[in-house]
């Protein structure tokens, strides 16, 4: 039987580890959070009242095997008139939950026209925000709002109502050989899913290996100068238990691909020096950049890991070393 | 090998009668008419500059054998945001024609996912608008416009630009052993496919019988006191040559059916009396009624063709005694 991989996260770092996975024989499993409100999802979430499309879309996306005519239809963002700003795929996941009234079957059906290798799973199927309260008083209310501000004074973060977790995401966490957690964004993309109630539970009861992916890039007013340590105790510490694995980058990217992070602050995360078996590091730098496109704000994901390299590192050294 | 229909027109008759016709063993094609332009399908033809997809629609799910929820979420429309009015298989097809920047080829593709029994042909792949010339000097643009419109004093209507035909049309055409035309709005539904250089030249010159079906109701200001005579030689005007059957309904339906038609000055087409075989009557009223929604302009579908009714009569009294 084939191993079992959970990945654990949402977002773009999500699609590119389980971009560079599916190529193997292995059976894979995305949690993805659904605290997303930024965007077209945010839009059809207020406008539909549905659950966030937009992360999942990107997994599923991720995980198809059909043709690159649909994947391509599945990230076709409109550029004019009424549904401009809105990503297909988007729309269409969210048409499915209006008609079939269950986000669970909406994905279900979605998975069977993009021709799934794997399960993508909503983490939990309440509607929820998330919130950070910082220590002056200031409440920030949703995720896209989150993403962009300045937590150097975060107290602590909730999901609003809250939530309690998918059985579909316990049953996989708790089954899983191997759970990855990242790359992501730390407070918006990450814990977010350990905010859910169970989920952090069944992570740390699951006889799984555990592996945190950490991010190549630190994020201004929120991860300043963090090293793979720092983003590994925060994840341990939401989390409620131990890391097996950190991976993490040791190469330098491009100096020019850095110009526009530095510009906004922010810097390579920058390697450690242990040799413990717990760390582990690689040039893991993505050798494909992502292209900026006028009006859209995707020059942040110039930097990017590389699918295959990131893939290979996590099947060989642990994978195939558990158990 | 199966016998080859080619169903000709575009709304909600065709849709009646591909629903009819695809319970039996016959090879099936529907050549729509691209001349719309109201509703969802007016505005993603202004916004995005795309071929018409609402008639093309109707017609796949009428042949889809997907199902019951494809179907339904083909079909479902927005009731409130920025989405608002649009349906969705409208905007799925409008992006698959954005992606491939081929509506061909979009087509094929939703053919596939709907799991198509049959082909739906695109008439012409020019973007057209149906023009109406009156006797005084009025010139009505749109059909949208048209099919609301007084009608009584039509000098010639118009394709702006000229469209020539979709060769698969006429391939479709040439091969047929039944061509159906109708039901549909004579003046925007029908008669803008005899407009497309090519098609009526196709049709006379086809080996295939031609059988049209008439309406159920006439149009008011357009069709007034219409009978199957009246439709009959306004469809072999502008067809150019001869209908070998005209079938028509001799049912009266329920009264109060057509309270709400006459409220709007539209009356039942009366029934033919002749005994020529050309004219084939029967009782052809659906028992399954649309209902009215608020806010929606459906009303004016409750008067139905039945389509089992139909297509029965269509395969046993025509297709099967030919040749």
């Amino acid at each position: 039987m084939n191993k079992k991989i959970v990945v654990i996260g949402g977002g773009t770092g999500t699609f590119t580890v389980l971009s560079g996975l599916k190529k193997y024989e292995v059976d894979l499993s995305a949690v993805v959070s659904m605290a997303d409100d930024g965007g077209s999802t945010g839009i059809l979430r207020d406008e539909l009242g549905v659950l966030p499309p937009g992360d999942i879309r990107q997994c599923l996306v991720a995980l198809s095997t059909s043709d690159l005519l649909m994947r391509k239809l599945m990230n076709y963002r409109f550029s004019s008139g009424s549904l401009k700003g809105h990503t297909f795929g988007n729309i269409f996941l969210s048409t499915l939950e209006k008609v079939t009234e269950n986000f669970d079957e909406a994905v279900a059906k979605l998975s069977e026209i993009l021709r799934l290798r794997g399960h993508v799973i909503p983490a939990t199927l309440n509607k929820v925000r998330l919130v950070a309260f910082l220590t002056n008083g200031v409440i920030l209310r949703g995720q896209s709002l989150i993403r962009k501000s300045n937590l150097g004074k975060l107290r602590k973060m909730t999901l609003d109502p809250c939530a309690t977790a998918n059985p579909k995401a316990l049953s996989a966490i708790r089954e899983a050989d191997l759970i990855v957690i990242g790359p992501g964004d730390l407070y918006s993309s990450l814990i977010p899913n350990f905010l859910i109630s169970g989920i952090s539970r069944a992570i740390v009861g699951s006889p799984a290996k555990k592996v945190y992916i950490c991010n190549l890039m630190n994020r201004a007013e929120q991860t300043d100068h963090f090293t793979p340590f720092d983003y590994a105790r925060k994840i341990e510490e939401h989390l409620g238990g131990r890391l097996d694995h950190i991976i993490y980058n040791n190469e330098h990217p491009p100096a020019n691909l850095l110009k526009n992070y530095m510009r906004e602050g922010e810097h390579l995360v920058l390697p450690v020096h242990v040799k413990n078996g717990r760390f582990i590091g690689d040039k893991l730098i993505g050798r494909k950049f992502a292209k900026t496109k006028k009006g859209d704000s995707i020059k942040r994901n110039l930097v990017r890991h590389n699918p295959d390299r990131l893939a290979n590192l996590i099947v060989k050294k642990i994978l195939l070393a558990t158990r």
